[in-house]
């Protein structure tokens, strides 16, 4: 019934679809809307989005100044506004911004009781009737930043209460084990996340059946557990994400953040499934007082991050802000435009962007995400299970919350420096239904927890000619936190083996990979496998076997159980490039780089007729390099390129902080 | 209404003041007086007192131990100690101390209800009465260390809802911008802390017309923003306060200790305005289990001490203690004396200063502060500001609270190692009400947040002459955390320009400053800046303006918007002390060293007809300089040396943790 | 009374004890018995047991899993594991652990309030009742790791309340001084940890006089000023404890493990008094997500924990676990199999070890723990005030909390790599009866607070003939955290002393001891001794006395005023190993090292006679070393060693990480 309704829902969206949208790209900024503002102030602003190229904007539509002293709805600053806004021709993404504190920056994610949520109601109906007269209306944001606020009250323990009649505490599971810790917790807040974004996108489709809805996610590589992407699919008509440095990116250094967007890119792109996506909040300048490090971006920062999503099939971005909010904490921080709303340099450098994707709109806007067949994948019960075995506050790398992701993140930034760049999904993103995978890799780095119901879909992935890498403690528990390896394996078969111990090692250790001079790096615990018959030893220390390869079907298990994309992080890509290169058969991608490019890496679109790679060097030095192809069939067009990039056939130079866009078109 | 109200009361506390005053300096101890102790006990301590020169004393009225067994008033125990004082010639200075929780070591700062009020009120009035019969009695000390210790009671809600109707929540500027972060917290806290003092001053002048009345902050460097210093002097005679080096100095390392009470003693002695003043609290001994951290003075850091509050016109100070208390946390901690009551190389090196002091009564008890004209003022809503943006509770240098005062500590401790002692003032303790204000330096130091009424006043003060030193993120926001930077820079016109964008830079960055060899070390965020033409450039970076000096009327302003005074701190003082002395006209100030001296600093008096110079060395060598005066009318003399210490005409030479006194007088 | 039922249980404890004793040595593990296990999986593990040697084995009594689908009481799975243990021959230590929440790793300490208690009384009696029919029901643990684990609930305060009412507050001390500070929580406590376990125990002896009890405290080094072990002897037959690196060891890294061990082991021995004991919880293997760092120990820390314990005269120990739980957190952690319920080399180790005390079990079983005389006594009022005196939670080494605890563990770990096993004694276990006291050395460390009742047992010891090692700030309080040191100290005349002042030293010092050419490094404080004629001095900082000899009736007194104990674990052992040689006379003891041996240690024991000694090197080098024998009377011969240790006469090498046992019998 519920399947039944969504697919419903889903099909409703695409009838009803606005028919005007945005240019290709879609890049603009967030006008932030407050009173105080005039008339001339605002109208300059979407002047100078205009002028900047840029097409889209976003507003924060704030119940709190929509009503007149005596308590009436009076829409008048937003008027101004969303009209300012048709003038100079630029479509607005609106977000619902329901009344909070003043203090509140962010917003609330779910209403605190029913009276709220009434009130809510009452303020999509009158927004979106009174907002659909506009042009310039394009899209509702359904709330800002779903996710990662919840508190304990009324509404979400009636929530909960209901909820729990078809999630109800297990206490005893098959095998007759009690179920001693579950992960309720994170799936009940998954579901409250679709639940009140499914209701606000129902409450708006009573008033605008045409209306365009988008969603942002943010702190994607803490909250993504809590991201049910593949059931918000029929409710929404895009995708979006807030991917803030100086919020969002603490498990990486600043010379990684230009990867860190690209994960997060990643991530968004495969949540939205056919649906597009923007990233719907980008920095756009300074913090200082707000949020978690004082940080500005660099121009050359603003280009990365930009090329980074549209080289991630995103249609296009938002800075968050154009113009700085004027008050209280954040006042005067996050915008691209200075004190006196003149540009900066950040804008200089997004309008280079806007400009040469404009131009090459035909070939850029047509283009698909390369699909190089690896795939990242993240299970969302190992990262509930992770927060629950942390609950009591430890902290221990790498135990504490956030090792799987930096583990999975290794894997990640190993391959794009490698000149690759793997997919980052969801297991229940990945396409399970096909019938061959040869050419097709997953990683499961650290999956402590794996359900039952996915054992079947890798047996099918690998016996069908899947590649499977598996490291860390995957597998280690099911869905209900029982530890499966030591009350029968499931994977048994599909791995080749299974763990007789996993022992923790306080020093450096390392694996030397049998039939190739890899040594890799590991980090945590050592697996020790007792291996079948079908796998061959891959790695051993002293008499026991560390690792294995396994033939299952047609397919093959690569199976380290140590942290090998964490240990990477903290003691080198390297080795792990090396070892990646051949077992991902990287030499069959259409273009890589010549050798492991340490701070550089590259992303490929696929055109019509050939590809796009977009290149970044975070490195200090100057890098010559050559783009491998695969087939010597296309020849090199540099697209885009703010520094000294140069490309002359398949030799590339490319200068530190560069982004370099080349087309490669058939000869 | 409550201005004549302040004035009268003002008028009435000078003309009621106890004529028989101690003789200078007023120097001495807490006598710590509880239950156990036997009365040869209490006169053995009067007695050291008076042996070591010393002529005053404190004494806290414990309530808890003033009532029988019946619970009647029992004033025995203190009976005995003011008799013994009396015996000795030891003034009394009593510390109220109403009734509290054992545990309780500072004592309350508010009453929590109505009823504690009005049992403080019975017991003033007991402790007044009773004890005016003394002629030991000298002074009452309001309250313990008044500030920094609110809770939310009864008491302080009700007195915040009074205040709230004449001080109410702002919901839209001048502008009509909203209002979304404010100051009240920080406003009420320092009003709350004048009224619970005024309260006190009124009861006690029920009873006693003469007394002397005192107070001591403390934690200066943190709770300074709660110190309304100029609504205390209508009802205090004289002002103090507690400096901790265990407890107050973390913005600190040991070696800059000196420098610590140098700063604490300014703020005071300027908050005091023509009241005298005196260090109610100066560690005596050692801590183990209280305080922050473990910590004994040296006998040598005694002599610094009581010196810096000599040369900063303080009248003295009071050791906590001289005997400590025998029970619970602090006992046997903190005491001047040793265990078995005998004074150790502390009380000798106080006994050495006091001697000195006495025998030059004459020259040192008439003189005055040297005002070097030079001003590092703190406007009490920058710091309110700071607090309020740091709620969340991350902590991260530059933007944590305590940074603004590590900014302004930066520019004291440069000017302090130049041999010239600026002034550390609340800027309404700054008199603009001046014609002229030539020879005078205005320094603001990362002052965020500026209320309207201060940009008249200093557009005043350059105006007629004045010069203004401005650094950090100075003038961001308003009093309402609203950023006029970007919605009308009301200081554009004096500043000489405005603020494009405020960028955080993570890497070190310096500034070569024009017209001079300086390269000055920056920290945090730069200023790039819009200048008008009256303005001339200081520093560049790249093409951008980072710096600038205008004339304004008839004076100047120096405007470098990053954080110097902190970056000082961190990466040097040397190159500041270089821009200052040029900037600041060091080579007017009467004494001055001949070049900046790391870890020595200078105090300076006003005799009637000549000058007294203090100088420290917290160096590990012993240093040799030449100390440069501007006239050669003066002629050197040794007041006080307790190393090695010599000055032979200008040319000095001290000893590691030496303090050298010279008076210069006229040839 | 209460001392007359003391008695009385005591008589009974004894008369009534099960005649039938598991076999020397008790070693065991775990067997955690759990709903989903099969019959055939409980069998395969006592069936391991057997194989490897062990003969108990310890299991976790659920109240959770004993009631059917009705409610009722259904022990089956139960009965399943005590009839497979009484198949495979295996004495069974069962764990009362009443219902709890599921999350609960380690169960309730106390009940929360009458109820449950009551509800415990009850399932007491069922399960004392039902299993007492088992001949392989050895013993009940009262209840997991008492202590540590309190909450405000109703059955404490009412506990509480009426403890009180012989323990009250006290206002004034004897001499009159105000008491702000008391240990009555502390004390609480310990009195509440003796009366849950006196409780459970009566509650047994209801319905078996026969069966044996047994306690296992833990987290000694934190816990144990709560566990007053004297007054559990009555109710107990044995001793024991919980012995987690993990989760205990938190003040060693890890080579101090096995040193970790073995002073946690002589803690427990001296507790247990005549009685026997075992380490009832050793880790068994790897931790991933619980404990508070992950660790796996190796099968050599296995080796060296059971010979440890086995030489402090425990009777063996049991693992924690044999198989691992299945769910939640813990599951497949710590466990001796692996998770195909295999024997791991740790099982291989131990059952080496099993072996070997096996065989010589005529001459093990009957060893005692050789008695260098030697004692490092702990005062449980210390402990408390350290405690409450860092309760504002300022952590500042030397006053944090475990400061008191790392001094006493510098000596410890000191004479272990001498060669002589020290005693670790609370100072109530000490015999203060005898009449002569030579050849006895007391060391109290940093013991802050000691009552009056212990010095007259100190005075009657050294008057006697002991001798008194004194440091840190012994003696400044006494049981009413009163600084005694400043209003008549009671430990002067035996001192030959009294301190004039404590100083905290912020920079590394030393002390050079006269009449040996040793320097000690000093930490934390220096004391400033005003001596008496009776003593010597033995060392000065410039003028002042640091430290003294004193002679005292027919014993002698050192008296070093700083942290000598904890100065040794920062800046190096050697200094005071050759202190301590002299100065305790190790040149007495049977068995000594040529000299002091970082990291390795020897324990001894005393066979009927000769000697066993066993010495563990944790260094990284293979050592060489001679064991000195003060007569020359005994020849060696290797009992065990588990790598190539090997010893001619007196000389022995041993390897990394070896485990030497060697017995030294008349030639």
């Amino acid at each position: 019934m519920k399947k039944i309704l969504a697919l419903l829902l889903f099909a409703i969206s695409f009838l009803t679809v606005r028919a005007e949208e945005p240019q290709y790209p879609l890049i603009g900024a967030q006008v932030f809307i407050e009173p105080g503002q005039t008339q001339q102030d605002i109208d300059h602003w979407f002047k100078v989005l205009e002028e900047s190229g840029m097409t889209i904007c976003r507003i924060r539509m704030f119940e709190s100044y929509m009503k007149n002293e005596s308590g009436n709805w009076d829409f008048t600053l937003f008027d101004t506004a969303f009209k300012a806004a048709e003038r100079h021709g630029i479509k607005v993404y609106g977000t619902f911004f329901p009344e909070t504190s003043k203090t509140d920056i962010g917003g609330w994610k779910a209403p605190k009781d029913e009276e709220q949520l009434a009130k809510f109601a009452e303020f999509i109906k009158q927004v979106t009737v009174h907002f659909k007269q506009y042009k310039s209306l394009y899209a509702w944001v359904l709330i800002n930043e779903i996710g990662g606020g919840y508190q304990d009250n009324s509404f979400t323990r009636k929530l909960r209460k209901e909820w729990s009649k078809t999630n109800p505490t297990i206490d005893r599971n098959d095998k007759g084990y009690p179920v001693l810790v579950d992960l309720l917790d994170g799936k009940f807040r998954a579901y409250e996340n679709t639940w009140v974004l499914n209701w606000i996108a129902n409450e708006v489709r009573k008033y605008d059946q045409k209306v365009h809805l988008h969603e942002n996610c943010h702190a994607i590589f803490s909250l993504v557990d809590e991201y049910n992407f593949t059931e918000w699919r029929p409710f929404l008509n895009s995708f979006g994400g807030s991917a803030h440095a100086s919020w969002h990116f603490g498990f990486f250094d600043r010379q990684q953040y230009a990867m860190a967007m690209s994960a997060n890119s990643e991530m968004i792109y495969s949540g939205a499934g056919r649906l597009p996506w923007i990233m719907t909040e980008i920095s756009g300048g300074n913090t200082t007082y707000s949020g978690n490090i004082p940080l500005c971006p660099t121009a050359e920062e603003i280009t990365q991050w930009l090329w980074t999503i549209l080289a991630t099939e995103g249609k296009g971005g938002i800075f968050w802000t154009l113009n700085p909010r004027a008050s209280g904490i954040e006042s005067g921080e996050w915008a691209l435009l200075d004190f006196q709303h003149q540009p900066t340099d950040r804008v200089r450098a997004a309008s280079e962007v806007i400009s040469c994707a404009k131009k090459n709109s035909f070939v850029l806007s047509k283009s698909k995400k390369y699909d190089s067949g690896i795939n990242i994948l993240y299970i969302r019960e190992s990262l509930f299970a992770e927060e629950q075995l942390n609950k009591d506050g430890k902290k221990m790398p790498p135990k504490e919350t956030g090792s799987i992701m930096k583990d999975m993140l290794g894997y990640f930034e190993v391959l794009s420096q490698s000149g690759v760049t793997p997919n980052f999904k969801a297991i229940e993103e990945y396409d399970f239904s096909q019938d061959n995978f040869e050419n097709q890799t997953i990683i499961l780095a650290d999956q402590i927890a794996i359900p039952q119901k996915y054992v079947e879909q890798l047996n099918h992935f690998v016996s069908k000619g899947g590649k499977l890498i598996v490291d860390g403690l995957t597998g280690f528990y099911d869905e209900n936190v029982h530890n499966v390896m030591l009350t029968g394996f499931p994977l048994k078969s599909l791995f080749g083996g299974e763990i007789a111990e996993f022992k923790y090692n306080d020093t450096p250790f390392s694996y030397s990979m049998s039939g190739s001079k890899v040594t890799l790096p590991g980090y945590g615990w050592i697996g020790r496998i007792k291996s079948l018959a079908t796998s061959s030893t891959l790695s051993t220390n002293d008499t026991e076997v560390t690792a294995i390869r396994n033939q299952f079907g047609k397919g093959k298990v690569i199976w380290i159980p140590t942290l090998i994309g964490y240990g990477a992080r903290l003691f080198g890509y390297k080795p792990l490039a090396k070892f990646l290169y051949k077992e991902c058969e990287l030499n069959k991608q259409p273009f890589l780089f010549d050798k492991f490019q340490p701070l550089v890496s590259m992303k490929t679109l696929k055109t019509q007729d050939g590809y796009i790679t977009v290149i970044f060097n975070k490195s200090k030095e100057v890098k010559k390099m050559m783009i491998k192809q695969l087939s010597n069939n296309f020849k090199s067009q540099i697209l885009f390129a703010n520094k000294k990039g140069f490309c002359k056939g398949s030799n590339l130079m490319i200068s530190p902080e560069e982004t370099v866009v080349i087309n490669w078109s058939l000869k």
